[in-house]
């Protein structure tokens, strides 16, 4: 089963790399865009089979090492 | 309107930190994942207020400058 998740930067936290997007796209001639914000995504193929199980083997990764949980959110998305 | 795009590399393409991300989760007690691919998130908020503009503004984005088309491929993910 194939869970996918996604880590954002919390809300206050800079994030440089998406300013840098924001001006490059703003100098490409995107002149409407407001903000970017750049984050991670991960797509971890488990052998469980069970979804709950699945979602909460990946939850305890996120928490252990995936991401950085004082400036990080992670968003574990449901397989479809 | 904030639209979400995830890229990831195509599925032939080699995923070194991926695997690097694999082998770590292997290594903490983590035995039953598969896989590990990992990709790019990026959440930009634009003044277009019609979902179907703003979509294909972050598409020409991707295209242009956030995806490399020859190795990677872009989702973009709908507003809710």
């Amino acid at each position: 089963m194939k869970i996918s998740v996604i880590i954002t930067l919390k809300k206050d936290v800079l994030d440089p790399q998406g300013k840098v997007i924001h001006q490059t796209l703003d100098g490409m001639g995107f002149e409407d865009v407001n903000e970017v914000r750049q984050g991670k995504y991960f797509e971890i193929d488990t052998k469980e089979t069970d979804n709950d199980k699945a979602k909460a083997k990946v939850e305890e990764m996120c928490k252990k090492l995936l991401a950085n949980l004082v400036i990080e959110n992670y968003k574990i998305i449901d397989p479809k």
